[in-house]
């Protein structure tokens, strides 16, 4: 794989969300058909071998790269997703932000006791959403076969919250 | 296409969002390995020889059908969000609810003269969300070459609000 191909299709965006951040925006690189396949293509190979019965991700651009992964591995797709979005019974995870927390929610019957999900989202930051994630999945008795990451922000240390787990990204910044 | 089997998978939840609908939840199909890929496949065969450089869609379960149709027909996938979700420079469209309004974004550089998209979402209801996509992309300059969506609920008229638009629909409910 040509990573700094593909990071050269990711746009730089300064001071977003907020100053001082700079944003690694992955909608230029969406745009390229070449490369926006090549991301799923590589994701679905690293997790070919992998025994697990469903994808899951968080909304919104978890799905873009969740769904491909999904529909090339013939898996079903457990969709997570903010408050009052899941029309059935659901259960929740709360987790910490910079300022104040946050919710994400899964059906209550998506999951069941030895249910082995792949998480994939587009962004590794600081792990709070997909730390997140693995807590509600194995509260309801699932397993976490192993996540997967588009782009890894290296400098947050986002592994640290995630240890244990098989991890994989494709594209990582110091 | 059998269409009952799509709709044996698609599960009713009665008063989401509100107290008298009856929902369509589209989880329990995507869960569905091959019902979830059946209807990627669909989809995909009905726009694989139209002429379009992009396809684009709605945030959040838009993006579970329009990522795999655009991975599948390699075509490069533009993504429609919600406010302050989009790192750079923005055009919008604002739309009327039943009650106040909303607004849909695109990146101000994801469309420019001629550029020819298939919108796909999960769900044609009253056809608001989609009009408004229509106008953003028409907009800019954008052409709109085809439309499609997994289910389209007929009594609500959505194709109404889409005179002279090629419209496709997997699953229809009377």
């Amino acid at each position: 794989m040509n990573v700094e191909e593909l990071k050269s299709v990711i746009r730089d965006v300064p001071d977003f969300p907020k100053q001082g951040i700079v944003f690694k925006d992955i909608t230029t690189l969406l745009k390229s058909p070449v490369h926006f396949c090549q991301c799923v293509d590589y994701l679905t190979s690293h997790f070919q071998n992998f025994d697990f019965d469903f994808v899951l991700g968080p909304e919104a651009r978890g799905f873009v790269f969740g769904a491909p992964v999904s529909y090339k591995l013939e898996k079903g797709y457990i969709l997570v997703r903010k408050a009052g979005k899941l029309p059935a019974k659901t259960r929740k995870v709360t987790y910490s932000l910079e300022y104040g927390e946050d919710s994400l929610f899964v059906h209550e019957d998506a999951i069941t006791k030895g249910t082995r999900v792949v998480i994939i989202d587009d962004l590794l930051a600081t792990g709070g959403t997909v730390s997140a994630m693995t807590q509600l999945v194995e509260d309801m008795g699932g397993i976490i076969a192993g996540i997967g990451f588009v782009v890894e922000l290296k400098f947050l240390e986002g592994r640290k919250k995630l240890k244990g787990y098989d991890i994989y990204s494709l594209i990582q910044y110091d």
